[in-house]
């Protein structure tokens, strides 16, 4: 089953694929565009991988280097971030690098803790797809993806849908890609992680709880590049959806010239 | 006016102090023993600042420079991992460094976007005192205070009063300290902050929303070493409160020597 939040005519309803669009819990069926799309579920703690498939690892510079035996880079995403499925992400004016990464989201079911990785795909409500941007200019040490680089309002796109786990046999058979334009410009396979899903809730859950709701976005294979103002960046996953957002400039935010931190410069 | 949030008599019940120790909103006088101090509100984003006092920076090594030139380090933390006053901080067998840290902990009021230093200040609903402990054998980096480190249940302890802004007259001048069986280890002033409370506002509102119940932790002076099973450790503000926690073993969670992460080693 797929199920999406959405707004509509004065409400939040829950919805479904249909043929024409989705179709409302209560009956109405609506095109894709007559409806606002929030993330799928309320997310909770939102936990995020950096460096997590090797040919990324390799793209971003040639002397990193994230093993089997080193710490996982994890960091953590506010949920005042996240946006749904054709939401629009701001490009601040005057930085370089606005980077899409296309990632499969795990949303927790059931609360896990200290659980073995034998067992860890039953603490899973399901799966959707994550558009996780970042401000590359912000990014000093590859080691610490500071909160102006990953923590920006709107710069977490969830959505459309959350796919029931039962659907999903093998969450590290998923093709993923991402297209800007209607071009293919990331492309990969969630079997390339370093960690799978089932290692990252053993090692979370070791030392924190993870609840209903939480999140753990698995990191993004090679091919990210800049996106502009005006571009339309469409992130997919095979099986679990299609989530597109648009890059907006400052203006429609009422932002002008002003640096966005003048004590720092 | 200060308020506190604890279980009493089968219900969660609003708290002021009282010469006894504290009243509820009801009416009933209680003593500090009495009832189970949760967190004097519902925290939403956590955002903690490491390295924040000259002193400190200096005291964790002699290479680690944070000038004002400097983009601060400010990480998250999930309301997931935080207790009340008197909670029980699990100190997991086999690590060498479990830091105390007493921090001025301030709670956003009202919505913070893009937010000038002077105005800065009216976003604020009060502060409260944090404990924000670290295992620090897991930070392999300095710049990364990675989530085993910093975002362990039960490793931020806050409470137990939330103190109304109206009555701090100036956040940069209260004393802090934390007293470990009595003996005080740790002393400080938050007139020491390199990012005073101010300018974090102003810097964080210009990337991500603030919204009331967010949660700014100011970082902590120097004086930070290791603590013990068994330990009471209080940390203290004046004007602020007096937040004490203990430390527990492994045996109270029925954990056995098993490693937390038999696949990271």
């Amino acid at each position: 089953m797929k199920t999406a939040r959405v707004a509509f005519a004065g409400a939040l309803h829950e919805a479904q694929p249909h043929d024409a669009g989705l179709r409302l819990a209560d009956g109405r069926v609506l095109r894709e565009n007559e409806v606002v799309w929030l993330p799928p579920f309320e997310p909770g703690t939102i936990v995020a991988l950096g460096l997590n498939y090797a040919d990324h690892v390799k793209e971003l510079s040639k002397e990193l280097t994230i093993g089997e035996k080193d710490e996982p880079l994890v960091f953590l995403k506010t949920p005042g971030s996240t946006i749904g499925h054709r939401g629009a992400v701001r490009r601040p004016a005057g930085v370089r690098f606005l980077h899409y990464e296309c990632e499969l989201a795990v949303v927790i079911g059931a609360t896990a803790h200290r659980v073995k990785r034998a067992d860890a795909l039953r603490h899973v409500a399901g799966y959707t797809v994550c558009n996780d941007y970042a401000v590359r200019d912000y990014l000093e040490n590859w080691y610490r993806p500071n909160l102006r680089a990953k923590n920006r309002d709107g710069g977490t796109v969830l959505g459309p849908w959350l796919v029931d786990a039962a659907d999903v046999p093998d969450p590290q058979a998923l093709a993923l890609r991402t297209i800007v334009n209607g071009v293919v410009v990331q492309s990969g396979t969630t079997a390339n992680m370093i960690r799978d899903v089932a290692w990252l809730i053993e090692y979370l859950s070791a030392f924190m709880t993870l609840q209903a709701g939480d999140v753990i976005l698995t990191g993004t294979p090679e091919g990210v590049t800049n996106v502009n103002v005006g571009d339309e960046v469409v992130c997919e996953i095979d099986g679990i959806g299609r989530l597109s957002s648009t890059i907006v400039g400052d203006e429609a935010y009422g932002i002008g010239e002003q640096h966005e931190c003048a004590s720092n410069t």
